[in-house]
């Protein structure tokens, strides 16, 4: 198929609303759409994730790099030590290996592309070690949600 | 830098709007940003590009694929046989080898995401016996500009 429609409030024809993992308690109100594959040609993955109000993505790293477009409303994120906040739009570049977690913090919905690897690792949660690291720095410690 | 912001108007801060191409009378009233240029990392790069109403991209093929957004305006695509309507986060996918033109045919900007391989061949534009072969194919014939 040469074009997949957008049908509105940000779904599209034959595209699938997933569950953003398949379990766990370490995100909340968050999908995942999966607008492009990846094949031989182009071994890329193009996501797209909508968190509802008050939800967040799972705190997380991994050595595979994150390019990220907000398309829909608003939100702030935490990508290694810095909370910033996210407009439509705006673009996320979140580095191998970098603690990362998106939040929906408005009364909108946080709705973004991410474009990533087909083959890539599996992201790592923080442990206890790494957590007393990452709440060393205050910025952090008042934003993340475990 | 983690992030690029938005700035209004699809423009990016610290992001160039660059000429589509260098020269050439095959296209009209278009522009390009980079906004992944890609690296070691993730090997593709991300661009955005506007056509103002009335303007095209070049009539092209080329090996490497698109995954194409559009996230401003509307207008119309061609992709091999077929002419397509595009509006607002609708997905195209051009395959290897197949010709495409970009047109913004209605009084708005056709804006869009561009995703392609760092490494790509270079666009071919079609000679005599191929434009014979496009304009075979009446939808196309009408739609194209040269």
């Amino acid at each position: 198929m040469a074009i997949i429609k957008h049908n509105s409030d940000f779904t599209w024809e034959n595209v699938d609303v997933l569950k953003y993992k398949e379990e766990g308690t370490h995100f909340k109100a968050i999908t995942r759409q999966l607008l492009f594959e990846g094949n031989r040609d182009l071994a890329v993955q193009l996501r797209y994730f909508e968190i509802a109000p008050g939800g967040h993505s799972t705190l997380e790293r991994h050595n595979h790099v994150h390019v990220v477009m907000v398309i829909r409303g608003s939100g702030k994120a935490l990508i290694g030590s810095e909370v910033v906040t996210l407009g439509r739009f705006d673009i996320i570049n979140i580095p191998s290996h970098t603690w990362h977690q998106f939040q929906a913090v408005t009364r909108e919905p946080l709705g973004f592309l991410c474009l990533v690897n087909t083959k890539r690792d599996k992201p790592e949660r923080p442990g206890k070690e790494e957590l007393d690291a990452i709440r060393s720095n205050a910025v952090a410690a008042q934003f993340i949600k475990i």
